[in-house]
């Protein structure tokens, strides 16, 4: 039995400075100390280093920051694979925490699991890192949508 | 047709000094500015206002941020409800995101949809409020558990 | 504080024709005796009645039978509001069994939450009926696509 | 970097012969025409074939179908690796489906993704086979409960 599998295609030349450029607007990502530390397509990895501005009640890593690094990290892996002129939006996604966050590093690791035109499934493991030992906290599966004709810019003031 | 329906019991005649003393020890929620907005049993409400440090790419607020209120809003929903000497502790969460997290503010409001002796489910609705107008930016639902003979302490020590 | 809300906004008049005529075609809700108990702009509720056929290893309404009415009534509440020529999809969903699903009848009932051009939310509750008193058995939250020009017919010949 | 994993550790003996009898008395699998193909500890296989009376409107498998085999997959998945005397308990699951479930069968593989004293996570492929041609048609990540002192027999009469 042979199983078929649509393998990653990237459909922009320039996407690493895409992906790079909208990561570095995410002003949160800059506020947690977030870090873009593995690029490739269909795949992405961001990490936190531990510090107490990033805790939940019992001093280890908050679920948020796990999960906005999860977020982030399907996106961008999502946003590898997209032409350019178009913007990533999460649509939704799942999270299990699955064993206590808790170490010096948290490490989101996204891959994509179906790349569709309108919709991109991903994949994500969170993996906190103790002594240099990984050990899974969390994973995710979320869906990602394309949207055309918006580039992913800061014309969109808040407020 | 009759409707049975379980109601919101407390168990615990201190669960608001306990509630906000957990809070109140949560690093993230004091780093990106949260506010415990509105506590009753089985439901809670958190705030964040706007700022440039919890922005997305467009400038909106990060999914991390909405998903981090949302998160804590439910866990102390179900909080108010346990026992003392207890913990709460997320297991998973689903999130959608149904419109764009832009205004001056967000409110996480959270509620037990049923309450178990082991598990809690629990429903938040986030809502982005923009010129003092609310719209639902995002619905979850999610499940936590009630850690026995595990006092909310920071004897849990990181790293 | 006021709230804005979108309203169910119907797009096509011949509605519930075309969602009764799509119910008809889903083999499935045939085989498990399921029936479209109710329809409005943006609701839906599917009931099934208990037999052995339907049953998990405790004699409880199966989690599959659950999730099935709660998925379809989703898609067909989603289906309301689409105009002529779409097809519904489901995307993902997710369901909390909240208690066992126990009794004579199961009834899940959906709403759009949400209605995009694109993509529709909606959450159902599934409640189990027992000597005429109902209990929510389930709780789900799912994301529906709209596909235009696919109509929703039998063309799609599987296998 | 070493990465620390928990083995799939067996704690029943006789975990085959308790979950084969426990999907036999699944009255849902039976009339899905449902059939365990695959055990071992920690992951399980269920298959069905493609019949009329468990499709959609489209005459694909209904997503109902595909979502009953991936929920009884992922329990009996968790179930091989618990103690005698205890039972097994869909908390929640989240499915995406990724592409159209068509073809002659459709396969479930369910693997444990952690293993706790009282909640087991679990992961789940569903493969529509196509011409012998095998294609991820949903993903699904779910929680367990395992129930102490709550045998899986058929004393639990419903109704």
């Amino acid at each position: 039995m042979k199983t078929s599998k649509k393998a990653a295609r990237v459909a922009d030349p320039q996407w690493e400075r895409r992906v790079r450029e909208s990561f570095g607007r995410q002003g949160l990502m800059r506020y947690l100390g977030a870090e873009l530390a593995g690029l490739r397509a269909g795949e992405c990895e961001i990490r936190v280093i531990y510090r107490e501005e990033l805790t939940q009640q019992h001093g280890y890593f908050h679920g948020g920051v796990t999960a906005a690094i999860a977020d982030s990290a399907s996106g961008y892996a999502a946003y590898t694979l997209m032409p350019t002129g178009y913007s990533v939006l999460a649509v939704e996604y799942k999270i299990n925490f699955v064993a206590p966050a808790q170490g010096e590093m948290l490490a989101a690791r996204a891959r994509v699991v179906r790349s569709g035109k309108t919709l991109t499934i991903c994949a994500a493991d969170v993996f906190a890192v103790k002594d240099g030992a990984e050990t899974v906290c969390a994973t995710a599966l979320s869906t990602i949508m394309a949207m055309a004709g918006k580039p992913d810019s800061r014309d969109g003031r808040n407020g």
